[in-house]
């Protein structure tokens, strides 16, 4: 029987009202003859109350403390999801990540998962229970069933986790939004729904900041071959489907310990041009880069460094048989700059031709801070031998 | 080094405040040169919350969920204390149930606990550790790791089982009360504290519902020799302190697993004396017992039965002989009674010679249902073959 698992962030399940909601639609879901598990956040503003709450005691809580505190809140809502679906008369349990066996390093606060195990998983599953499974927590290997949370994305996390332990057919993200849209909709009203995305296309667009799916969700679905729907929890909309690749085989076991680091990409054809001194308002930068764009010089890098007072600076890198054209539009675009209103020094070009750019890619650096001090501290080792 | 078990209830972690205070309280008692584990309950209305959040979901939940969800309560108050001791730079951990190794029946919301595991504990304490402990919650023996909770009085009972478990020189019960008092103070202001009790004299008042101390404490406390002290968490005066025998050396396998029954006892050389129809008014048993008193006529059991309207009967058991002088005050008392203003009905004395008493003593009864019902079958079978 195919496997869907289900996961339902904390506005989704974030009163009782919500919770009877999650339990109809769970039943749905086996009525149409699927087996699932599901994994519930905490509701919602529980784990902000808790925060609060450990802020009250001391502003520096030890992080052990702070992961036992924490995992109550996801432990609360997968009682309460049991509760509603077995008063349906669904068959239903609960567990921990400590019952199920999400075992994870001993990092508290950001532990990442080594391993599902599937046998109790698929034991209850197979005696035609709906398990309930508690998102964003495990326990560490040792045998003192040390609690651990996942930190950021965590409860996505734990839900494609169990969907690539069980093989699953899918796993389902139920959020407050419709799916994965081209931009924040509450910035740019003309925001479009996705009804595809890659996971490489998803994996860049979570990296840089869309919030609805984490990346390290994504790349566990993309390393393991687990399709992803994102849909609302509020309607029956199709969603965004993320395309992931057929996987290579790989082992279950140390499930999200990839390579932080997938590739170093050096690039030396290219030159950088400054503006220093440019009035600090909205639409300069946009003048510039228009008129660039207009002379038909691809511009790469883009870098805006911030000035105390009125004024910043804006750096741009072309490959280098453009830095010629690219420096003549700033030159033409500086005296402009410089009889706007609120100019207060003279803006002035600058051009380096002596630079190379760098590109470290990995979806494995998220959340693993040094990687770039590590990777700066090789180069200065290449300089000095 | 000596071992102080502190239990604290749900009013005296009540609060992040509150839980500062019991932490200063904590940090004082290892000044004194004590290891210190610790239990708590959940904070303040936490439990009833929790519950109320159940019955919003389902007026009948599954008692597995009701334990997963309300073994969360102590698990936020671990957290936070242990934050607090830290805080103060006192070195601290927070334990769960099925971190400790609480392990107990897999009776979901009544399970008695089988066995405290000392190892993880000790090996807390002898570093120099604080370790606090959730109480109410423990673990089935099964390698599912279960969560169970203890049922009524089981943060007592946890912090007293603790304390056999590891040979502790004492268990400090703190309490919003002084300590234990005669009577209910809210009811009957002139109630004393008292300064000691014994072990069987508590278990008497817990059995018949003084609510300090919950019997199944109490019996652990009596059977293990662990001396009990019931505190003020809001004071330093001296509380109740609470005789244990020394005990007879016993197993610390099935630690609350007693016998149901400690004895039966049965008493023929009883009659039963009835007032029928006694007018339904405060002062009318006082007036009846008075003079029986006066009559040197010793009253073994009282029962009071109401009935529709306005008046009850009353029985009472004497040795037989006394009998006939009972029956007299009773029938002179009769008239009397038929005298009150309220009387509705004639107020009539009947006598029954042929009974007997039977006494089932044991607190091992206590929390368990049927015992009676065993009693009477096993009675029953006698009168049969």
């Amino acid at each position: 029987m195919a496997l869907i698992v289900q996961k339902y962030g904390g506005t989704s399940v974030g009163s009782p009202d919500r919770i009877q909601a999650v339990s109809d639609r769970i039943i749905e879901t086996v009525r149409q003859g699927y087996q699932v598990a599901v994994v519930v956040s905490a509701m919602g503003k529980t784990t902000d109350n808790l925060v609060k709450l450990a802020q009250e005691i001391t502003p520096a809580p030890n992080r052990r403390e702070m992961d036992m505190l924490l995992s109550t809140g996801e432990q609360v809502s997968i009682a309460l999801l049991s509760m509603a679906l077995q008063a349906k008369g669904q068959p239903a349990i609960s567990l921990t990540g400590a019952q199920v066996g999400i075992v994870t390093e001993a990092e508290h606060s950001r532990a990442r998962i080594l391993q599902v195990k599937p046998d109790r998983l698929r034991r209850h599953l197979d005696s035609g229970q709906v398990v309930v499974v508690a998102g964003f927590q495990g326990i560490t290997h040792s045998d003192d069933l040390e609690i651990t949370t996942l930190g950021r994305g965590g409860s996505d996390t734990s839900a494609v986790a169990l969907a690539a332990a069980l093989g699953a057919e899918r796993c389902e993200i139920y959020t407050d939004v419709p799916g994965i849209l081209t931009t924040d909709p509450r910035l740019v009203p003309q925001a479009q729904l996705l009804e595809e995305i890659t996971a490489n296309e998803m994996l860049e667009l979570a990296s840089l900041g869309a919030k609805v799916l984490h990346p390290r969700a994504v790349e566990i679905a993309r390393n393991y071959g687990v399709p992803l729907m994102v849909l609302s929890s509020w309607s029956d909309a199709p969603g965004t489907k993320v395309l992931v690749p057929t996987p290579q085989p790989r082992s279950l076991d140390g499930l999200e310990i990839t390579k932080a680091v997938d590739a170093v990409e050096f690039d030396s054809d290219q030159g950088k041009v400054a503006l220093l001194r440019v009035p600090d308002r909205p639409g300069i930068a946009a003048q510039l880069f228009g008129e660039i764009g207009r002379q038909q010089v691809d511009v790469d890098l883009i870098i805006q460094s911030i000035h105390e007072g009125n004024s910043n600076d804006i750096a741009f890198t072309v490959v280098k048989n453009l830095l010629k054209q690219a420096e003549a539009v700033a030159e033409a675009i500086a005296p402009v700059l410089r009889s706007q209103p609120t100019a207060v020094e003279e803006a002035e070009v600058l051009v380096e031709k002596r630079i190379a750019k760098i590109a470290i890619a990995g979806a494995g650096m998220i959340g693993r801070p040094g990687i770039a001090a590590n990777c700066c501290d090789l180069s200065r080792s290449r300089d000095q031998y």
